[in-house]
């Protein structure tokens, strides 16, 4: 990417509506906007009513032009922010307006790329603009916007700080005499190295939380053929999306319906029902349903009465659970095996405390910001194990400050990774390429 | 409606993307930004950063605020748009937020319509805003831009104001005396009423133009099985849209692929061929056929052969055209039918030529602006022909100022239903609801 060229796209989505804005960032944002607009420049951030016009000097549309002056834009350059009519026909027109006036159509996530480079976000709130605008809850889109607004940043480089300085008076001890290095560890490093293991641990305890709130969870729900599997779904969801029907084996493809809990969005999936598969088709089917088994977060294992068959061993976190308990055969009750009934809708409240213990709902607070991504908890997993080691050292018998210090410089690094202060191109490459064009 | 409440609605499409905007009109609009912003009031037109907030004082998102104040905006009140991360889950608590403050949410159309009851924009400019928002092609954009910025209302009003000054003459010699009326038609009646009518028929003639750039036309592609249908379409479209294949009858259901010819989205559809249905799918197909043949506005009747049958009688004109021209036994050409290669391509450029001449493209020119919607086709007829009426009575042998005065205030009538001065409240609602809400 060269950073001296100026970049255009629409910032909102493909579509017939009442307005569309297209967005221009770089140096010749100002020139190309004058030109278009056969104005000699806009006020800064004031919303100008102006025509623009193609490079034959034909208008195009009449538009709603808003000039950001560097560095107070987004990207930290140079913006141009266009609203005009809600039609693709016109966005596209403009678009190659600017383009044959000396921008180039953005790459994904590139106008927020920019605002990283130039220092407007670091890596973490770089995810949580991702994570804006892919999130699916009003609880998840509030905690990101915290993360947005530099408060997991501040606490990650409160951690960053505490490293740093340890690392100083290390590197200061070593520079001075390595004789004069006592046996036993000082109280400072001790005291030091506990205060941040506690502080990362803290982050990689919540970490689940905030990944569960961004992401969501999926819940399989598995069993015979006619437990009523798609009949529990129909229940969870109070809607119609399922097909119920008394025949075995309605199901043979997989039916999803996702249910936001407490700001988690749940993907509960319905699968075919495990018996001897007959055919082709339902062969497919089991082999699809063991496939999810193996990836769900955790499994409804459905069954209809008191004769159990063998227990399902999905490879996740199993819930048993009895459908149809309004049925005399179902009344005695199994202590280890929720009781519901799909038709009358008893034992769903239970079902779904229970669901959300498992998952973790339960305890999620957003109080404080909780990494978001995988790869932030992998970062500070590294973190975590680099100043665990650090704290093994420190309790050897003989001290050895170089290791010590290597070790907490591994920790350093990860933090610098997580914030992206030193983040690889194929690092950076990932998170980008997850946004959309225009951001 | 009540136009002394405020509404709110999305005015970008829903999806994800880098901003969505949501926009607020009315006199609650200020103090409803200010309550949820917790600012005390906003420059205006100055682009402003802060956060949104719920009644309940949690953020909902960081966004861009921008305030118009009336009559200086969009609907002619105060107006607030708030520009934030461009997700449905945002947008939809943003709204839910505002109408907690005391908003409503919007009807499809109702931001235009205030425009228009606060006289930003006459009913012919209204429609512009529609075609806009749903044009096809760059070439209507900039014929319903120039409607937009009111050239077409001009004109409009030039013809009102020559009706307006006859009427004010007649009126006039009403009021002196009856008796010194002359029996012939003075020349400034004469004159000026031929002068109207010219201008009223020039925009009658001009109208079939601006309705086919603004709504596009049907050219339905019918003839018996196997004669190349989609081979046509698909060799017209250059791509594959259409299933092609050499056994009989694959086209059952139709199929449609839009095309731009010079500005004008043609819609070309394959119908199912025309022949003995052999049951009752192939029955409903030749039935469909024959309906979209009596819409269409051209037919092109394709035959693969010289022995052909009996000519299609469409009901809509119709080119014949003979496909498979690379075949030795159609070598032999027939003046009256366009032979074409759908395989080759041989004949397309001319076929092509053929359309646009029938359909009128070719004579489509937008330098001064065309009616373009069928209401203000219908009411400029209704002017034209009460301005012939006019004519009619004046040739007469006995002047009767009265019946002339009353036929010209029909025509002045005419004109004013054109512009929105005097329409009743069902045409007012066909006209906004065909808009997207947000608009």
């Amino acid at each position: 990417m060269i950073l001296g060229d100026t970049i255009v796209a629409p910032a909102t989505p493909f579509g017939h509506s009442g307005v569309a804005v297209t967005r221009i960032s770089g140096p010749l944002s100002f020139p190309i906007i004058n030109r278009l607009s056969k104005k000699n420049g806009f006020s800064n951030r004031l919303a100008t009513v102006c025509s623009i016009a193609d490079s034959d000097g034909n208008t195009v549309d009449r538009c709603v032009v808003t000039v950001y002056k560097k560095p107070g834009s987004y990207t930290g350059e140079d913006v141009v922010e266009i609203s005009s009519h809600g039609n693709p026909t016109t966005v596209e027109y403009i678009i190659l307006s600017v383009c044959a006036a000396g921008a180039r159509t953005a790459e994904p996530g590139e106008f927020t790329k920019r605002a990283f480079i130039n220092g407007k976000l670091d890596l973490v709130q770089v995810e949580a603009v991702a994570s804006l605008v892919n999130s699916k809850s009003i609880e998840n889109t509030r905690h990101q916007q915290k993360i947005l607004r530099g408060r997991l940043s501040l606490s990650i480089n409160n951690i960053r700080t505490k490293i740093v300085s340890l690392l100083g008076r290390l590197e200061h001890q070593m520079d001075i005499d390595e004789e004069e290095w006592p046996t036993a560890p000082p109280s400072w490093l001790v005291d030091g190295v506990d205060a941040v293991y506690l502080k990362v641990q803290h982050f990689k305890k919540t970490s689940k939380f905030g990944r569960l709130l961004n992401r969501g969870a999926t819940v399989v729900i598995a069993g015979p053929p006619n437990v009523g599997k798609s009949s529990l779904l129909n229940a969870l969801s109070q809607s119609s999306r399922s097909i119920v029907s008394s025949s075995p084996g309605t199901t043979r493809d997989t039916i999803e319906v996702e249910l936001l809990m407490r700001g988690v969005p749940v993907l509960f999936i319905d699968t075919a029902g495990l018996r001897q598969p007959k055919d082709e088709i339902e062969k497919e089917g089991v082999r699809r349903t063991k496939n999810f088994l193996k990836r769900a977060d955790l499994v409804l294992s459905l069954t209809d009465g008191p004769k159990s068959k063998k227990p399902l061993n999905a490879g996740a976190p199993t819930l048993s659970v009895l459908n149809k308990s309004d049925l005399q055969s179902n009344k005695a009750k199994n202590p280890s095996v929720i009781h519901i009934s799909a038709k009358t809708g008893a034992g769903l409240p239970l079902l779904k405390r229970k669901i959300s213990q498992q998952l973790g709902i339960n305890k999620i607070s957003t109080d404080s910001p909780s990494l978001s991504t995988s790869r932030q908890h992998v970062a500070m997993v590294a973190c975590s194990d680099a100043i665990q080691r650090s704290r093994s050292l420190i309790k050897k018998q003989h001290l050895d400050i170089e290791i010590i210090a290597f070790e907490l410089r591994e920790a350093l690094n990860a933090v610098d990774a997580l914030l992206g202060k030193t983040s690889p191109d194929d690092i950076l490459d990932h998170v980008f390429n997850s946004f959309c064009v225009g951001k």
